[in-house]
């Protein structure tokens, strides 16, 4: 097979991912800035179908008014162009050293203030540009020490500044939803809302719950040793998935940001499988970093790879699920069961039924195997293409 | 000072944990069985004020009614002798090999219904000893594999139990809320709801969430990485903070539970600083496992030192929050402003603030100082006993 | 192809994988005890070459003499009937109580000097059945605590115990070498010599370093979140590989022990690839732990994958390492420059080349790209069978 | 106490930590860039007693000759002013875009070249300045990708270089000794000499290993979840604790570099315990970067902090080994009984000793409890300053 990306794929990536320019706590830029405008076509030929940003990837910080139209203006007109979309865009609140402490959580009022004028504005520009996802990730919303943040607080804080830009983006009358993206450290110590349950469960004290989702990052949740398809799976659940960031991530070390199939590939793997299951509808966005050892040809090849290796995987899992003796296993450990109620009859019908309980044979139903191993075996063989 | 405890302290421990024998992984046996009336006898003495227990713990798993009856019995006596109470209990959903998969969501139906039977039954007896709480500790509702397990069946399946139990007390008329407690791995490799937010997240989703809240274990949440006052911060701001279990982990590994105090001590500090500052009316719940190199007077000096711990501790934060000193440093670190709210003002109000914006001093406002250091160095010292 | 493995392959199991019987720190077995001489034909049918065992694998803990003689009997009746060798025997010292604090460095001296007497008579075993190897992994030699174990003293035991038996085994002119085997944590919070690297630097202490090797598990290294091909390249390089121990883990975490190709499949690639590039010798040994869902069909199932899954695995990189783009794409990313010397000129010749450092143009030599992205690329493609 | 630093207490802060902008991967330098003289100025008020340095810390990369000079003399005038030695002085191979595939071991060979020159070239000042340890740490040393690194040849260049410089001081006469410091991950996915084992079993490899020791940092053992004083333990039985890094970590995540004290504070106190009676004679040198919200009073508040808190613990441990029930306790938890040999009779008089096997009361042995609760209590108690 191909595995030639088209934008029926809907690979979306962010103009911060290939522009990365390599710096890193160690060490300076090993690469020249891209220009946006290099990054949207070379996109577009790649067969990517969409280009996201942040606010100051686009149009840097402290630009002018006429500045930022002339940036704005090439933007669009190289998407234009070259057909790509805007599925989403975000903001910067974290690069610039008055966020040192965070944006919509800083101690500092003034600071706090300042990062949700900034937001809006770039959701003005997000609207404009047809974005249907506002990012939201806290940076630097949390603490090094106990003591620095008093977290019920400055959860008050985030909740605040959630719910005004719900109402600003619910006043101006756009389409446009936010996904929360959760990151358990780095840059700072700790971070609020640090996994994916966490931001779940924050939406659900906001005034319009219904207006905001999540963004889970793969290497994020990998971070703190999550299970990445657990992750979305429960947000998907909750009707939450708004959004992804698809990277690789090497165990829970620093934030790694590999390309898409780096890293863990049997979670890359069960997450594609997911994802095509599961009625995830979003761009498949790519939030990586190119590593600071390639020039721009590895650049390129990177987001190549990141595409390639999903469409790889799309293909392994499809034929995992079609296959009928995988079918067979998944009936031999019982899937089917689980798909089924527990108790339909209630509690009277669960106390009444002295199968499940005085009669219920233990010893014989502790015996039985659950076939496992024989089944993911079979995800092995799929997934490295060594079936048949 | 003595930091002898008494049973205003609210201390109370799980029988499974001066109980344990030391079994792990690798090693068999270290200690004889313990009789559930020594121990309540035991942790009366020591100062505890309630004692708290797995179904299997008080009443060896299969006993018959009779058998039942006579351990109760002997229990509930030892209780009134000593005035401790049951604050909480739980079910053992994990030991037997019948739940090998799992409990609520095991892919065998008739295990999930035995699973709720055993629940129920176990309800009924934490209602009839007073118990306000009932933790629910999935242990084995995970996977090691992708295809082992349907996340969002399972997470129906998860609901559906919950629904059920809280149909059924609700039935009853008990006065017992259910405290979910998240676990992110080990037993199973991935395990359902593996932080306090997706718990959060998971109860928002129940028919009737306000009887349900987390039970969040030091430990649990560190073996993720995560800070475990955020974590507990976030559900005393949710107001799901119903239980909790305190103990120790030295960092991301096996479920270690240390004595209280042991492992990360600075995070101890903080966790206690927020109990008794934050609202948290519950049980002070150890849920530790005495080494296994320990004999029986390891163990009590074990159960001790958790008590210890806490009130020392208790005593190092009060010294903290009232010294002046320190309230000088929260202010210069902007911990009053972070309480204040950022946008009284509304959307119009921040949108016509000129100094939120277009005139902010950025410069100026990144070229403030936070003063953590010198605040966590003050910190420092109190946990220390170093001040003054 | 069809990945059938022969006793050509030199794959070998111990006796405590596929007879693990599912008892974890949270459950009782799921399955009956296995007899070993059931195992070793069970073995033999998959196709394995060898088998091997801690002593109280083959003969209980504490039986006789004459208990022994035919536990020994029968086991190589079963050898001699189905061809199986013992390339490896180890001791356990750990799971009986008397080992709680470890064997080699407990703090007991009379528990130290049991410790050595039951590893030499199981040595004696070892060498009576032709094994070539000793395994000697210091399961409880650790602490919890920092006071609890003085480390140096530690060390100086167990040095003492190392040389000892070395002595021993040169008294008694077998034919056998001892291979370490490092682990973090689990079952004690920190363990001596825990990585690949404290082992190897523990050697070069002992009276005859070369009778020493190690015997790094897969998990083990991962547990440290330590790349293991990495590890063992480093023990390949100070001709230390004597042994190894492969299966899989999922991060860092509790020790997984999942089949080999489980956990992280990308660093098993890498580890297949090194093995049979870089002149391991010895047997391909499985040290893993069939999950407690699964019945004796899943263990062997399990069993089956382990060898399939190197198979698979050994195949890919053959492919990946014949095939000339990626021949072309190692030497693009200078592989052939790192195989050669920095400095044959010394360090006279060194000084003297003023285009080393005086006319170097450190800038054109930074702008070049490393192409490691387009290397990787190709690895993944060869793994998933995705090329051509 | 006063806890009060003087230059007997022999602390020193690299010009590096102290001087570090607050440039992280997401985020601008937050602080001005500090003048070395103010440092050493600084660093002497507050009682240190020496300072250390990158050849680019003291003198910008790329510097002319004339350059360099004038920074050189100003340092060494600050040192004759204030009385601040250089214990110790290193070289950045990581931060200049050339490196970044590495210094010693980068795939090209110029590279590799270059990187033994500006060592050189540093050691030579080193060598002025009256430094006694030259450190080495391998910044990128390592890869992302399996494919980037043929690890054995990586290695034969790392010991090539280190070879090649021992050459170098021997031929110059210089009593200079070189600590390689370790470090898991980050910068790169996989460091080569990942833990403190490793750089041990390495420098055995070199042509005069007495040249060689390690320079463990508390944050990079712990990031790979290893106990810091166990590994500075095991280099100090090695005789190889030639120099170390003192900070604080969190845990596994990032490399935090925290004041010492922060991060694991049980884990200092150990430390602490073991440099005080361990018999270290060098620096206690601080490697830490204060945190990017803090301005330059938060910076020296941090380094502040540093000596302090390794002042108290150094109290603390004092009176823990002081303290008659501290000694009683570590009689019960027979401390002393490791260190005795465990078979001074060697392996005939152990054979022939019944009472080690054959009469061995194996049940009594187990049944003896180690005591380590109480003793960890009594270490926690003087920690905490809450005895007596």
């Amino acid at each position: 097979m191909s595995y030639q990306p088209t934008p029926e794929d809907k690979f979306s990536f962010g103009l911060w991912t290939v522009g990365w320019q390599g710096r890193d706590p160690f060490g300076d830029a090993t690469r020249e800035a891209l220009d946006p405008v290099e990054s949207v076509r070379r996109l577009a030929e790649l067969g990517a179908h969409g280009v996201t940003f942040h606010d100051d990837d686009l149009i840097p910080f402290g630009a002018s008014e006429t500045e930022r139209e002339s940036h704005v203006k090439r933007f669009r007109q190289a998407l234009d162009a070259t057909g790509l979309v805007v599925p989403m865009a975000t903001t910067n609140l974290f690069t610039h050293p008055v966020f040192k402490d965070g944006g919509f959580t800083a101690n500092d009022r003034d600071v706090r203030r300042f990062a949700l004028r900034k937001t809006i504005r770039n959701i003005d520009l997000a609207a404009e540009l047809g974005a249907k996802v506002y990012v939201a990730w806290g940076g630097r919303e949390g603490a090094e020490s106990g003591g620095a943040k008093d977290i019920r607080c400055a959860l008050d804080r985030m909740k605040e500044a959630f719910d005004l830009l719900g109402e600003y983006v619910t006043q101006q009358g756009y389409d446009l939803r936010f996904a929360i993206e959760p990151k358990p450290n780095e840059p700072r110590g700790d971070i609020l809302l640090p996994t994916v349950g966490h931001a779940l469960a924050f939406i659900e004290q906001l005034e319009r719950p219904e207006l905001y989702g999540v963004n889970p990052e793969v290497g994020h949740e990998q971070m703190a040793g999550l299970n990445y398809a657990h992750g979305i799976a429960q947000a998907l659940w909750a009707g939450k998935l708004f959004h992804l960031d698809l990277n690789g991530q090497s165990g829970i070390k620093y934030d790694q940001d590999l390309r898409f199939g780096g890293g863990d590939l049997r979670a890359a793997f069960w997450t594609v499988d997911l994802l095509e299951t599961g009625g995830y509808e979003g761009s498949r966005h790519f939030d990586f970093k190119p590593p600071r050892t390639e020039d721009y040809d590895g650049v390129w090849a990177s987001a190549a790879g990141c595409m390639r290796n999903y469409l790889i995987l799309k293909d392994r899992a499809a034929a995992f699920r079609a296959d009928p003796e995988v079918q067979e296993a998944l009936r031999a450990s019982r899937l089917d069961e689980l798909a089924q109620p527990t108790a339909a009859d209630g509690v009277a019908g669960l106390l009444a039924d002295r199968g499940a309980y005085e009669e219920f044979d233990v010893e014989t139903a502790a015996a039985r195997g659950m076939a496992f191993e024989h089944l993911d075996q079979l995800a092995m063989d799929h997934l490295l293409g060594a079936r048949g």
